[in-house]
């Protein structure tokens, strides 16, 4: 059932791959050179073995393709981009507009879930972060839903009735009216800064305007680790990445 | 454009109300008697006069409908949830199996991701919590999505080819085989327990048996407040919810 | 060994109270009519009966006696407190100055820990906030290590060669210079303040002035609760308090 | 004012140094080598050129001694260490006993703390580790306070009306009696342990045994970074360290 062409995940002692499955000999970082055609015959859930070590084949989940990025800019965390998504409502068939596509790792995060009746827009004004976000809409089959726009958002957006606009940009306070315009009412205006300091000023800018209901927040996660001493939270954590600020448009 | 039988959500004075519009009178709690069919001449977005004040009408989103759940059982928190569609790689058209519907949050929130093309089985043995999710299920429009059986998890699921089962129960440990039976190749196992106890005896069955990568982590999340007197976080916070696990089935 | 005139704690059915020993009854609130100089009949670790109840006698720490404190302001919890007494190096001897006695609670920590050689200058503008220092410190023992004035920091300090200055107030940078010019070299300045605008002002002014390697934290604390069911986080948690930021004194 | 053999902290752009001040050239490690002896001509506060490069010279605070300390065993951090000493209700004159001396961290901060009248029994049973503690109570002029002794703490202890027992060990419920002998009525037992089973099996052992009101607790720290972009809390964070627990003695 896995085809040539297909992307798969590999799990195995050198660590996690997602690989597109070829007919031809591949020479894939950190795991050496591979006859992915021979995983054909092989299904989802079972073992291959390449270099005379065995590695699970599964299906690539939104975990293993934001794991497997390509990374130019800083890249948003899987909390984050779900909390994002979740306090905009996002679902199939939402329209989102995303002002600052980076390495695309929110892009494809909100794929996956408009997928398959919805669309991404998404604005990105250095060509150098757009063809890192190409690569890993690539990697991980998200082209589709996905429209990628070399534009400044601070000019303002072309689309209308936006379901939600998310910014990863410093200056968000600049984009609330043309946000308002391109989004439908009662549309998510949502953005990810670092600083306090633009968190208060962009909840003070939607008050201003016909935004209703701003609300920031920041998330923090920490992994837990069974071992054979006990249970105990990781020593490993991130401090800090962004605080997420989501309000709603009001005519 | 707004009709007799939406839901609809409205904010103001008196809080947020999700309340469906009839061309009857309804008694509602917290806000009065309301003749919500005059809803029908009014757009989202736009505001309506209700007992001498105005509320502001906007389409229910998730987070919406979360908040206006009526609770019995202690309810998972948008963090959580959204962490668990996010891990367990659920999106439109997955088939999601959930252990333990309580009242049924989760439910909600596995539907809006699973819509339109997917679906949510879930099990529940008390008939009272039964109720309260069926409830819960109508005011959020999800019941479409959603199958709800009065059964043990304990004994096993009827599902094959699931692409998640997702657990919020006391003793996970005892459905792990289960799990397996039901779940695609590839497909995640979830659960969700309060104690460190509850993590290290189900990363350890998960060991035990053909899981791959189990992985345990807690969020947190604080409310950012930006007041007169500058930005600070929220003095109120939840200390803890539960933890999650999540793993994936291998052949 | 138990004295008429000695404070004792009490923990029991009702809760813990830190009480004087008297020849007199005492009516003391949420506990009863009590004759306390039966206390003197007993040894620190033993229980008394009062009112058909045990209670065990302890001599008050420092944890009985913040918890203990009348409140009018509020208070600074012990978390934040023995940062501050750790990140300005008091010890016993120390000369340290307080702005902003508050209902007392740094100041009854810092006396515990300057204590017997050492000496607190508290500085309070409001007198009904002085009278409920005072008698806080009454309860615990610590009024002769602090002097209480009812003065403006802002105006400036009495006091010179001191090793610390702790401010809570709102305005502390107004108080940099001031606080330079009373401390010897190399002397801490701390503050206290709920907001991030609050932590970029005094860390700028410090930077202006001659104080060396400001440092701003916050610190966060959890009970961990264990149960029949097994070991977790207290639901329960205080979300923010106040941010700590430390500088010494160059020359 | 400052003579020969005195510890001093200098502060300058290759770090913070903990040096003695010495009359024969000194080889620093990163510093270089340096006349030490050049700086008795100067005050606490001023700077002191060395190897062309400006050092302020400051008395060293519990905190440079703690950022100085040369590390064998992982070593018990401030926020950690002082939360120890504010539940232990430790001061001037207290007698504390401390079961694993490990580096010699937490004993050099109960020293700072018990500095002049009172005293700390480190119990060590490694000499690899006890000749590290002896090394850092020496760079911060602790050793008058302190004794250590070669021994293994569950085997009991020397010492009786202790103030406090404060262990850093793996299985420190095998010590619950003996410290029970060794502490004053109301003495407190405290221990610091990584995982949550330790807490859970420490805390059992303490209900079953006359120990009273036993609270355990995680803290977390967050350093606030004040940059050119605004304020945020530091990227940088420690997940975890350990959990403390605390419980009084009584008859």
């Amino acid at each position: 059932m896995i085809q040539i062409g297909d992307m798969v995940t590999l799990i195995g002692p050198r660590g996690k791959f997602v690989v597109k499955v070829s007919s031809e000999m591949q020479n894939i970082k950190n795991l050496g050179v591979v006859d992915t055609g021979k995983i054909t015959e092989k299904d989802y859930g079972e073992s291959i073995n390449i270099i005379d070590q065995d590695y699970i084949i599964l299906k690539p989940s939104l975990s293993d393709k934001l794991d497997a990025l390509q990374r130019k800019a800083q890249i948003i965390l899987p909390k984050d981009a779900l909390q994002l998504v979740g306090m905009c409502n996002i679902q199939s068939g939402s329209l989102v507009i995303e002002g600052g596509a980076g390495s695309g790792a929110l892009t494809v995060a909100l794929a996956h879930f408009v997928a398959p009746n919805g669309r991404v827009v998404t604005y990105e004004t250095r060509e150098d972060f757009a063809a890192v976000t190409r690569k890993n809409l690539a990697m991980a089959g998200a082209e589709k839903f996905v429209e990628l726009k070399i534009a400044d958002v601070t000019k303002g957006f072309d689309e209308y009735d936006a379901d939600a606009v998310i910014l990863d940009i410093p200056n968000p306070w600049n984009v609330v009216t043309h946000a308002w315009k391109a989004l439908a009412p009662g549309g998510f205006f949502a953005v990810y800064v670092p600083t306090m300091n633009q968190v208060e000023k962009i909840v003070s800018e939607l008050r201003d305007n016909r935004f209703i209901e701003p609300k920031s927040m920041e998330t923090l996660q920490r992994e837990i680790v069974v071992g054979n001493g006990g249970v105990r939270p990781s020593f490993d954590m991130l401090g800090h990445t962004g605080y997420i600020t989501v309000a709603r448009k009001i005519l």
